[in-house]
C-alpha cells in the first residue's frame, strides 16, 4: 500500500517509513543579555541559506559583524553546519571569545551505551577471579524458568540443551521451559534492562499483572521468587554468547513471539544512528518457522516443530558462544551440572533435600544434554540423578540434624539446619568433595592436617546460605554464637565441631548482589542482638535457650554417635559410661 | 517569537516546543494469508472514526465481522482505543482465536529503566558484605579527578569537601578538581553510562580527542589512566547521595556548562512518559549563580564565586546524601580519609611511596575537608598528610627491598617489591594496622598467636595489588613460587617468611572489574608457567634465576637485619657466625 492520504484527519503510511528527518536547531542570540532563542528547522538548508534566514529572522544589520558557535566554541562553517544534528544548540555571537551575557540551555541526549546490556556481564558480574563463572550464568537461565513456572500444577520443565553439533548449524545453548511464556509486552519488558519486578508494569491492558506482591512465606523459603532486578537473563546471555533469540508462546495465546537481540545489531544500529534500543517483535502461529533461513540456524526448524506438542513455553536460544565457552562446557560436564545440582537442591529434591534412603521428588525436572555431532552419543542428565553435589552429600552423611529459626525485626526469617557427621571407627565421615567456595590455602590445609582430619578440620565457615530456596553460592557465614567452637570448658572434644555443616534458607526480606553471588547484609542482619534464634522441633519452635539446647544436641551426637574417640588434638581425658 | 513560516525550506518554533504528538498505529490485515500491513496516524481519531477509516481502506464488506485486537490479542473497544501509544501494533482478524496465517513484525523500545544509572551502585557495585563501600565510592570520583589532571603541569588539586554545616542548605558531597574540564559534548558522554574510554568520541567538532590511546609504559604503571568504564561516578553519585550537579569549565573556553541528574528526575520523567535520558545542559559565563534560587543550595554560591579564580576546572556536587552516609563520613572520617591515603599513595607521595625520612612530593593534592555548622571547626586534612596508612607503615618499616618485575606474553607488566620487615630484640617489627581485607577469623589468629606474632603470621597474602597505580583493595596475592615458604629445608626460620610485606604494580593489559575492586585475572595470568619473573636491582634487570636470588637475599635479611633469634616455632638450630 502506497503513501497516500485519505481523510483529513488520518493519513496512511506504507508500513515502517519514517516521517522526513527533522534537524531542529536551536539558536541563542547572545550578542546581548536580552537576546532571544529560536528554533530553526533546518533539513534542506545550507550554510548560506541558513545564515541568510539567521539575519532575517533576528534582523541582524549586514554590516554588522558576527560569529556562530557550537557550545564548545567551535566556529560554524558550511561543512561544520552540514554535520549538525538535530536538537543541537548554537551561539550567535559579537565575537568568537565574548563571554555569553545570558545563560543557553542544551537539549542533550545520554541514551546508556548498549555495552550496558552486552558487557555488564563481562567486567562486573562474573568478575571472580579464579572462580567459575559459566554455571552461574547458565543459572540466571534457570532461575528464570523456575519462576516462569512456579504456578505449573503438572510437571515443571526445564531443559538446558548444548547443540554442538555442527552439521545442525553453529554452537548454541538453548535453554526451553513449559512455563507460563510472556506476551509481546512481557517479551519487551524482558528486554529492558534493570527493569525489575518492583517497578515493572505489564501493560496498560493486563491491570491484573501489575504491581508485586512479595511471595507468601514457605518452609525454606522455596518460593520460587527468584527472578528480581531485571538484569539477569540478558546479562549472562551476553556472557555465554553473542546474540540470543527468545522464542515464547504465552499461557492462553494462539501466538508465538520472537525477539532477537545481538551484539552485531547494536553495533549495527550504532554505526548506522538509528535507535539503539528499538527492535522488533516477529508475531507468528505455532510451529511456523518459514522466517528461519540461514543454514547456521538449521536446529531452530526442530525447535519450532516441537511447539506444535507444547502449551505455553519459552525458549532462549543463545548463539554466538565464544571457543573458549564451547570448550569448557564440553569438558567440564560434570563439574558445571553438579554446580547446578546444588545450586537448585531444594528446588529438584524439594523441601528435605537430596535423602538417597527416601527419595521424596519435586516436580520440577530440570535437563541437561549435551549434542555434538555424530558419531558421539549425546549426553543426557537429568540434575536430580546427580548425587555428588554437596549438599546430597551432607545430607546423606549426617546422623542427626539440629534445626533452628532466625527472625529479624524487620521480618526476615532464615530456617537453618545443623547436621552432624560422626566420627566412625577410623575415619571422619565429613563429606570430602569440591569446594565451591575458595579452596583451603596451603596454611589452612596444614593446620588441618594437624587437626581432626583435613576436610572436616580446615573449614571455617559451616553454613551454605540459601535464599527464596535458590544457593547463593560465594556467601558461606561461620557458627553463630550459640553454636561457636568454645575457647576453654567445651562439654565435647573440640573436633566435634568441625564435624558439623549447616545449612541457611533466608527468605527475600535479606538482599542479594544483583549477579546472586553474594548475600549483601545476611551476616550483619544474623548477627545483630534483636535477632532471635530459635530451636524447632518436629516444626514447633521451642522456648528454650538455643545455646543450651546446642550444647545439648551436640553432646548427644559425640556420645551417642562418634564410634572411637580419635585422639588426634586431645585436650583432655573424658570419662564416657558407655564405652 | 512565536511560531510562524518565514520560508518555504525553514520553520521557526518558539524554542523547545514539540511538534504535534503523533500515535502511528500499524494494522496488519490478517483475516488471510496475504493480508496487507499499514499504518494510520491516528492522532485526534476515536475508535468508531478509526474503524471506519480501516474498512474503507481495507475495503472490507460492511457485512463482513472481523475483531482487532493487541499483538497480546486483547480486543479492542473504545477505552483501549484510546489507551494505545504511537508506535503499536494491532491484528485485523476474523474472529479472536484465529491463528495467525502470516507473521508480523511489531515496533518496541527497550530502553534501559533509569535504575541503570540510579541503583546500579547499590545492588552490585557496593555489594560486599561487612565491608566498608563508601571510601571506594568516594574514590571513583578522586578517579575521574586524577584521570583529569593528568596532563597538568603545575600542581594538580583535589579537593573533596563534605559541606554538612545546615545553615548553608542541605547536606553536599563536593570534588573540585582544576583538571582539563569537559566541554558540553565531554558533560553529555560523561552522562552516558558504559561509554568507555575505549567507545567514546568526543564528537564531530573534536576529531582530535577521538579513539582511545593506551598510555606509555611508566615505572610502577603510575599512569593517571583511571578513567574507563563509564560507570563509576555515576554509580557512586548514586550511591553516595540522590541527585547531583556537575558544574565544568573546559581548557581554553570562557563557558561553564552544567547539568543536573537526579533520581527525583528520572522518577517524573518516567510518570509523565517522557524521554527519560534527555536532559539540558545549562551553559553560562563564569561566576553566574543566578540560575540558583533554592535556598537548600545556598552554598552553590560561593562555589561559583570561586570560579573567577580558575582556569578549567570540575565541581562535582552530590546532594540528598542519606542520613547514615552522613554520619559515617562524620564519625569515621579519620578511618575513610586513611582508605583514601592508602588507595592513591603512590599518586600523593609519588614512585617510592611516602618515605619518612626521605619525603619526595607528587604534584598531586588531595585534600578533604569537613564544614558542620559553626561553632564545630571545620576538619581539613591533605591526604598527604595521612601516615598511617597501610603503605606508610609497610615502607617505614621495611629494612631491606627485593624488586622484581613480570612480564606476560600478552604484553601485561607488573612491578614488585618485597619488603623485609625484621625482629628486633623483643618484637616483630611488621606493622601492625586495620585490614582492608577481611580480618583474620578467630582460627586464624589463634594460629597467630603460637607463630612468630599474630599480625605478621596471620596473613596469608602479602601483596598488595595497584593498578595503573591505584590500589585495587579487595585483591590481595599470596607468595609466587619463588618466594614461597618452602616445606622442608628451609635456609632461613620459617617466620622469616612472615616478614614480608609486598606490593604488586599492575600495568593496564590486567583486567579489574568494573568497581576496581577486585582484578580479574591478574593471579591467573601471573601463574602461568610463561609468565617471566626477574628481578631488579637499580632499575636494571638481572639475568639471574630469581628464586635463588631471593632465597639469598632473605637469608641476607635475616642474618643482618634480625636481631635475635626468635625461637617460637622452633624447628632445627642455625649456627650463626656473628651472633
Ligand atoms: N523463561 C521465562 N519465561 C517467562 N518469562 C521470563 C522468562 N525469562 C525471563 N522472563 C521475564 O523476563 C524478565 C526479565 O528477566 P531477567 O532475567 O533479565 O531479569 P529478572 O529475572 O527480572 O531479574 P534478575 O534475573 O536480575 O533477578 C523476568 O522478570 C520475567 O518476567
Ligand atoms: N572530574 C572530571 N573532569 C573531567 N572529566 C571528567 C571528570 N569526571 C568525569 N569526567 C569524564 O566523564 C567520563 C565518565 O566518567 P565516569 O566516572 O562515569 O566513567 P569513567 O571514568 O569513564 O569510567 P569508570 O569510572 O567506570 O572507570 C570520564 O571518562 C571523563 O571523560
Ligand atoms: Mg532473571
Ligand atoms: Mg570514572
Amino acid at each position: 500500500m502506497s503513501l497516500e492520504r485519505t481523510s483529513d484527519d488520518a493519513r496512511l503510511l506504507a508500513p515502517f517509513e519514517e516521517t522526513r528527518a527533522q534537524k531542529r536547531i536551536s539558536v541563542y542570540d547572545r550578542r546581548s543579555i536580552d537576546g532571544e532563542a529560536i528554533i530553526v528547522e533546518t533539513s534542506g538548508l545550507d550554510y548560506n541559506q541558513f545564515l541568510r534566514f539567521i539575519t532575517e529572522v533576528l534582523i541582524i544589520p549586514s554590516t554588522e559583524r558576527f560569529v556562530l558557535t557550537t557550545t564548545d566554541r567551535t566556529m560554524l562553517d558550511f561543512d561544520k553546519f552540514q554535520e549538525l544534528e538535530d536538537g543541537n544548540t548554537l551561539h550567535l555571537m559579537q565575537t568568537e571569545h565574548q563571554e555569553l551575557p545570558a545563560a543557553t540551555q542544551e537539549k542533550i541526549v545520554f541514551t546508556p551505551h548498549y555495552d550496558t546490556l552486552v558487557r555488564s556481564g563481562m567486567y562486573e558480574y562474573y568478575a571472580s577471579e579464579g572462580q567459575m563463572a559459566l554455571p552461574y550464568a547458565l543459572a540466571e537461565l534457570i532461575d528464570n524458568s523456575i519462576s516462569a513456572t512456579a504456578s505449573s500444577k503438572g510437571e515443571r520443565s526445564i531443559e538446558l540443551r548444548l547443540l554442538f553439533d555442527d552439521t545442525l548449524g553453529k554452537p548454541a545453548v538453548v535453554f526451553v521451559d513449559n512455563g507460563s511464556g510472556m506476551t509481546s509486552k512481557q517479551l519487551n519488558n524482558w528486554a529492558v534492562y534493570r527493569l525489575s519486578k518492583f517497578t515493572r508494569e505489564d501493560g496498560k491492558f493486563r491491570s491484573d499483572h501489575q504491581g508485586y506482591t512479595r511471595p507468601e512465606d514457605v518452609s525454606r523459603s522455596i518460593n520460587s521468587d527468584i527472578s528480581c532486578f531485571g538484569v539477569g537473563g540478558k546479562q549472562a546471555i551476553f556472557y555465554i554468547g553473542n546474540s540470543t533469540r527468545m522464542i515464547t508462546r504465552p499461557t492462553g495465546s494462539p501466538d508465538v513471539h520472537e525477539l532477537i537481540l545481538s551484539k552485531e545489531d547494536f553495533e549495527s544500529k550504532a554505526m548506522n544512528n538509528e535507535d539503539i534500543y528499538s527492535g522488533f517483535i516477529h508475531n507468528r502461529k505455532v510451529g511456523d518457522s518459514s522466517h528461519v533461513q540461514k543454514e547456521s540456524e538449521c536446529f531452530l526448524h526442530n525447535l519450532i516443530a516441537e511447539e506444535t506438542e507444547k502449551g505455553s513455553f519459552t525458549a532462549v536460544v543463545i548463539t554466538g558462544i565464544p571457543p573458549e565457552h564451547a570448550q569448557s562446557l564440553k569438558n567440564d560436564f560434570d563439574k558445571w551440572t553438579r554446580e547446578l545440582a546444588h545450586i537448585y537442591h531444594y528446588y529438584i529434591h524439594g523441601l528435605n533435600g537430596n535423602d538417597l534412603v527416601h527419595p521424596l521428588n519435586s516436580n520440577i525436572n530440570i535437563e541437561v544434554s549435551l549434542q555434538e555431532k555424530p558419531p558421539r552419543c549425546p549426553r543426557v542428565v537429568n540434575l536430580r540423578e546427580v548425587d555428588n553435589d554437596m549438599q546430597t552429600l551432607y545430607i546423606n552423611s549426617a546422623a542427626d540434624t539440629f534445626e533452628f529459626k532466625a527472625c529479624t525485626p524487620s521480618g526476615g526469617a532464615v530456617d537453618g539446619v545443623l547436621r552432624y557427621h560422626p566420627f566412625l571407627y577410623d575415619r571422619e565421615t565429613y563429606p570430602q568433595g569440591p569446594h565451591t567456595h575458595p579452596a583451603p590455602t596451603e596454611d589452612e590445609l596444614e593446620d588441618g592436617e594437624s587437626g581432626a582430619g583435613s576436610q572436616a578440620d580446615g573449614r571455617r565457615h559451616i553454613f551454605e546460605c540459601f535464599w527464596n530456596g535458590r544457593l547463593i553460592p560465594y556467601t558461606t557465614l561461620s557458627e553463630f554464637e550459640w553454636c561457636k567452637r568454645p575457647g576453654k570448658h567445651s562439654p565435647v572434644p573440640l573436633e566435634c565441631y568441625s564435624r558439623l555443616s549447616g545449612v541457611l534458607f533466608a527468605n527475600d526480606r535479606f538482599q542479594v548482589s544483583t549477579n546472586k553471588l553474594t548475600f549483601i547484609d545476611l551476616e550483619l542482619q544474623l548477627q545483630k542482638k534483636d535477632t532471635i534464634f530459635t530451636r524447632i522441633v518436629n516444626g514447633q519452635e521451642q522456648r528454650v535457650q538455643i545455646k543450651r539446647e546446642f550444647s545439648q544436641w551436640l553432646t548427644g551426637c559425640h556420645e551417642r554417635l562418634d564410634k572411637q574417640v580419635h585422639f588426634v588434638g586431645f585436650k583432655k581425658t573424658i570419662t564416657r559410661a558407655e564405652m
